[in-house]
């Protein structure tokens, strides 16, 4: 009887634990809105905001129905899951896990989306949303994750994914945003790139924040319990691990930033540090439960360059992407991968062997594939509203703003701030 | 021993739990706050931050004085409770559970408030505030949730206060807006109604994000204890539940908008995105610990149409409401009743008998019961300040606007925002 | 076994709690970004920002190698520990503390910085937060904390920190407020003091609604654990007592303003309002686990005149605080450590005794200490950065505002948001 009433207990605690963590993790539903709305020009922000919004209502819709079906409805296929469509048949106590997977399939979907913006119609932005919320990530999931997943049989190790996730949601926004094209006035002819700044630092700083909090329950979340033997302290290790590598990341990009690319200037790049910690958040998810102290620091300053070298190569193939994330999802996820194959404490680097290269020969290839699987859908997608005409906005609507032309709704109102405060001042 | 040792550590567990969920649902204050002063003019947004920050001091006051005591004092009588006033005599194992329904309490009076902006005097304003918090939502409350009150013996559904709460607040505000009378320029003579549009979209935004956070605690955390056989089970079915209904009733609301109502300009509108996300986060509340997750979804739906219809009576009635909210709580406090009693597994739809019709009969009984005490209780505040000529503001303070006349503050000085980066432009 | 498996359960659970309250924590980071960019010209906001995400990460760095070392790394000593530098050798169940003290230790910092805004260079600032973090913070920590440190063994009683974070914070900026100078137009020749008003009320309510939310966790968060007999109650105690101070002090502030100071023109402050709930956080922290319900209300109301006294004397000796929070700082941390040994159950004024006279003699002695060790080491570091002429940036680049002469940014771009504006409204 007590040992039942303990074993009842368990179930209940790790029930809470990803319900709080869940709620958590919705955070970076936050983040993505704020710093993604600030990234983008001011005539687009309503828009950005609206995505936001409904592209979390419209990923429980399609994660419910197949997506969580697809990673958690077992199966003895290598490929995806074959029940709990539309939850039906989903034993009671998987609904907690259902509530706190469902975050990570939006945190997926989000990531495409912010990528898009500026130039892409409702239709495409519906379409794809559904896709990978419903389809494309969960079937990478189940790679990953399931016990019959093909990369999981393999040896594939990603924790919190940086795989799965991240360099999926990277190669589906990288294949969208080539077939979608740049905005009109990002590139001109003669070479020359036009940068657009961010139009709002609190706007940023906040989004950035809510990224902090959220991964921070990502991560510690991800471990999935808290009451067997040992979820404490690991639990405390990914926590720890996360704060290292993001710290070692941003305060190598503002250093960097500031000795090298900018010291004719002696500019102390606030943009570049917040692009420096998310890109440490993205790389640390695979091995965040793994590294010693030391390797979530290594990682933590590699992530930057990683992320330099990948933004470059974007730019240099005139991909277009607002919100600058592309190089940080795409690369950091990648090499998150390869990283804890070579820094963890039986990998490649400390323990050079046939396993240890093993895991990083299938995390290579299994991040390889993601990204294949993830671009080929996605070009799939756009094949078809490119025939449609639906892959991006016309050159006036661009030009005009969406928020105009598809939300009917400024985003600010300065006139009346501005009026109000001369009223203010005539008194 | 062992025995006592898990049965205290589930006691503790439980005061967790209510923590932790009580500090989430203390951000619906930020949710009310940012919402609520982006949906009024630039000159009167600092008294709607001033006002949200001292409710939550005030009802704070008068919860633990009075509130607490009227709901949970135990006391023979189906009206309200006789004990813990001052929370004296309050066993100390209580404080958890004192704590988070303070955060119910501090919701209930938010309502409020924000209906009244932009023409309530502060006089009225704490007037209610003390009330509401003090004695009318505690009253009702008790009705709902003692083992003596009377809608309770007789089989009163309300989970997590669709009714207790939504209803009575919206009614409450209802009577008050009534006898406050509208905005001088909302009503025009010849029947024009003026809409006044959000003046940031952002700060709409980042209310709406609070919303979410606070709502999910909210619905988990009314479960009010997680250590239970099946509470873990339980508390998951709600939140997941709780997302469904969100999504349905803000996906409804925005495709309903853009090809019924504003079919003719294409338009997403994002306010009534947002809008849809409330009405179902309220009518949800009584039932998302029974609904299955068609019934849920089936809520959702309804949910906007009963909003919808609401919204339409009270702009017909010409009664004036800054942040669109009256609809919503009446509508949707009371329907979430009602829907309870039809939808819930041996609800009336699925087992019609005399069990079920008798909740029905009950909820809607209770549901206009708790309306027309707290509007008739507001009436009577009304008429004394009305009498004493406190119940608005006068007609050139409220052009002025608030912020000036009583706060002696404007809240964004864009003047000097704007005089820095011209200042920056011309270095 | 079982009993084994309860004991592993109970460890899994605290350190749930740990990390759990350690996210909620991490808020206060969000708080003092944007109350203190609301609080600065526009033309120092990126600047704000900036340093207010990066001292996170410096802090991080610190903290780790040599902070949490000097707190809790043992010793036989009275002055620091002497193990766990760089966490090495630290038990692996020690992490979850490791990670909810860092946010602590960020705490610290942070404040500091806060103080020294609009005049402060880059590295001065990496100088001190450095400082703070790394050592100057931890060493008081552990004479407050550890079984050996000096002011512990004689039976001082600072529960969550009023000494140990905020007398040493506050102390230490005084030092560096006093030693690198006022802003160029704070005092003028006449004696003439000009005010900066907050440029954007909303930030400021953001960041003070932050507060809010980390401070109950960081106060209830303080007990440490939640699975011995009787955490339950005294960690819903704490969040009650914190509640009470927090709302006695604002309406305190707020009714003090509008009718003893501010009668004459009869307005409501809504500045003085959040930095009366600010006084009353901070002053509470000492006792919060100590305190009677009425004692919280008593130590609420008094907090504010300490603030009200500590402010005028700031003013008057002509210390410049760009976010109005040094007389909060130091007059509640100290004055926090005065109230417990007055107004707990057995303190002076219940039970005057020999006993309780000694509590209130060493917590003010600590108090005295702690500030003396604080404000002493920061002269030593300014006197250094005197030397090298790095205490204040120069006064032409004062004038521009850190934006444009350190982080090359605006914080706003109105004009792009008004043309976006124009161009919508002429369509």
């Amino acid at each position: 009887k007590l040992r039942e009433d303990l074993a009842d207990l368990k179930k209940n605690v790790d029930c809470m634990f990803l319900i709080v963590m869940g709620i958590f993790v919705f955070c970076l539903q936050g983040g993505f809105a704020f710093y993604e709305s600030a990234c983008v020009r001011p005539k687009n922000v309503t828009n950005v905001l609206f995505r936001n919004y409904i592209d979390s209502s419209i990923s429980v819709i399609c994660y419910l129905l197949t997506g969580y079906a697809f990673t958690f409805g077992g199966g003895d296929n290598g490929f995806c899951g074959t029940q709990y469509f539309a939850l039906i048949g989903l034993p009671e106590d998987k609904m907690a896990h259902c509530f706190f997977q469902y975050t990570f399939a939006a945190t997926s979907t989000s990531i495409v989306k912010g990528i898009m913006h500026e130039r892409c119609t409702t239709a495409a932005f519906i379409c794809y949303t559904c896709l990978v919320s419903g389809f494309i990530y969960p079937v990478a999931s189940y790679w990953a994750l399931s016990d019959n997943g093909w990369l999981k049989v393999l040896g594939f190790e990603d924790f919190a994914g940086s795989g799965s996730i991240h360099s999926l949601a990277g190669s589906a926004s990288l294949a969208a945003a080539y077939m979608a094209g740049p905005r009109h006035d990002r590139f001109e002819k003669d070479g020359k790139i036009n940068d657009i700044p961010l139009h709002s630092i609190p706007q940023a700083f906040l989004g950035s924040f809510f990224f902090v909090l959220g991964m921070l329950a990502f991560n510690t979340g991800s471990h999935g319990s808290i009451t067997n033997e040992g979820d404490g302290i690991a639990v405390a290790k990914v926590a720890v691990n996360t704060l290292i590598c993001v710290m070692a990341s941003s305060v190598t990009a503002i250093v960097f930033q500031r000795f090298v690319i900018e010291r004719s200037n002696s500019g102390w790049n606030f943009e570049v540090g917040l692009n420096g910690s998310f890109i440490g958040m993205i790389t640390i998810c695979a091995g965040c439960n793994q590294y010693q102290k030391w390797a979530a620091l290594v990682v933590g300053i590699l992530s930057y360059f990683v992320y330099l070298i990948a933004q470059s190569i974007i730019k240099f193939a005139k991909i277009d992407d607002p919100v600058g994330g592309l190089g940080g999802q795409m690369g950091g996820g990648f090499f998150g991968l390869v990283f804890v194959a070579l820094f963890k404490d039986d990998g490649v680097f400390l323990q050079p062997s046939l396993t240890s290269a093993n895991v990083l020969l299938i995390n290579t290839v299994g991040g390889i594939t993601i990204m294949i699987w993830a671009a080929g859908t996605m070009v799939l997608i756009y094949i078809v509203l490119r025939y449609f005409k639906l892959h991006r906005v016309s050159l006036s609507d661009e030009k005009i703003g969406l928020d105009e032309v598809v939300n009917k709704q400024p985003a600010y109102r300065s006139e009346d701030v501005l009026e109000c405060q001369n009223e203010y001042a005539s008194v």
